[in-house]
């Protein structure tokens, strides 16, 4: 099994819709679980819940975040809020408990799934693919200085190749453009499904990073929308923020598949690094 | 007292943190009650909730849309999820009961509540603004034909002034471009406020007019940032989709205050009019 999948394993529980996960401390990123990864685990809870109607896939998925994800035992408590003939609506909350045993409720969620082999087949996209060199000529991001990678567990469970156009951030240097674009593929080989796209979404470091702005950007609310399923082979991830202001900023991701599909966007608020 | 706020009156229920309003037929377009009008009358129970904690002004806002908004008597059910130092988080659904006296859950909300007023004021916006002629030199929204009126009962509850670079749709000839540009403020002369963008940012007919779709697009889900508190005067707006796929777009909006500033953004998941 993937890494990725065993990560997403979970344990019905005896209450209908609730599910047991283990968060390893491999998704690890700066001593939090990595927020898509939280996402895609609520996700397959979700998909599990919604799917016994057909709708087992995630077309748009909204998560705010209450607190951080930490290794460990997790639940998921899911619920079907609407099934309808092409989507289901569910919600799901991510709880953890804390030291002195008090129930913390990490995530809550709301997400409208659907049968994406059923949907239409058009497609009109008025959005340019990202540039970015071959993955060879591109920066690995286990490349980077072994400080970096102190505490970014994270970076071993995908391989990232950064353009080196928009990694000059990682020498000190940020461009103050506000974007980085990579490839990505997890780092076993797993081939990449809608599920790992709400993972890929956050897959990159914020983009505060090229604003000269390191420092941890915790996210506020997080929206990915899967419009296709991604063929197999390396994904394509541009990652950018244009707009900062009221000490947030709002960033967002495109996917884009092996062969040149858009197949998730995302976006999400996050609180600018002090 | 505004039309706006009298739709947004609310009265408590002995339920803490539940409350009753009326929703208004003049909110209607196409039979339903407007999207951002509902968002805004959820987004005022939100700010009565998590205001007293210090956080009455929307800065996310998610809502996943279950069943259309019918005039009449609305029950919209919040509560305080997470109280913190800078924000706060909730989470609310609006009722409606059917004819036959059933709970009709019509929409579920996340949102996370700030004070604009205290938040840091530096602004770093890349997205130039809309360019649009003079409100005197913009298409009336109420010039329409009368059949293009007829149930749309909103449209008179706003001035809406299109660009007529991007309102050929109206006549029949959609540009292809997926772009609706206009002037907006509320006809009695409201001032915009932080609820109001909630509602800006749902105002304009959907972007897959200018697509040569006319119909109804009903929104899947609908996240608004609201990033700054509006200036007085008219508010631009942008409306545009760059991307159609799986039967679906994905829509955003940008509203502009009178100083040129960003102050909110939204993006919803819509399905694409058959």
């Amino acid at each position: 099994m993937s890494e990725f999948d065993d990560a997403l394993s979970l344990t019905p529980t005896e209450t209908p819709g609730t599910y047991e996960a283990r968060l390893d401390r491999s998704w690890t990123i700066g001593g939090g679980i990595n927020g898509g990864l939280l996402l895609a685990v609520i996700g397959k809870a979700l998909s599990e819940t919604l799917g016994a109607g057909g709708h087992a896939d995630p077309l748009s998925i909204t998560a705010y975040y209450l607190a951080p994800g930490r290794p460990g035992p997790v639940t998921i408590e899911t619920t079907l809020v609407r099934k309808g003939g092409s989507v289901s609506v569910g919600s799901a909350t991510l709880v953890q408990t804390d030291q002195e045993g008090n129930r913390v409720e990490s995530i809550k969620v709301l997400g409208t799934f659907t049968d994406l082999d059923r949907a239409p087949t058009d497609v009109d996209n008025r959005i340019e693919p990202p540039q970015i060199p071959a993955p060879e000529q591109c920066v690995r991001s286990t490349d980077a200085p072994p400080e970096s990678l102190k505490g970014a567990e994270l970076l071993h469970r995908t391989e990232l190749r950064l353009d080196p156009a928009t990694a000059m951030w990682a020498l000190g240097k940020p461009s103050g453009k506000g974007m980085i674009q990579a490839w990505m593929r997890m780092a076993d080989g797993r081939e990449p499904d809608p599920l790992e796209l709400l993972f890929a979404c956050d897959a990159l470091p914020p983009a505060s990073m090229d604003l000269g702005k390191p420092g941890w950007a915790p996210t506020i609310d997080f929206t990915v929308h899967v419009l296709g399923k991604p063929a197999p082979g390396w994904l394509r991830l541009k990652h950018y923020t244009e707009h900062i202001a009221s000490g947030h900023f709002v960033e967002d991701c495109e996917v884009w598949d092996s062969e040149d599909r858009l197949v998730a966007q995302s976006r999400q608020l996050a609180r600018l690094p002090r």
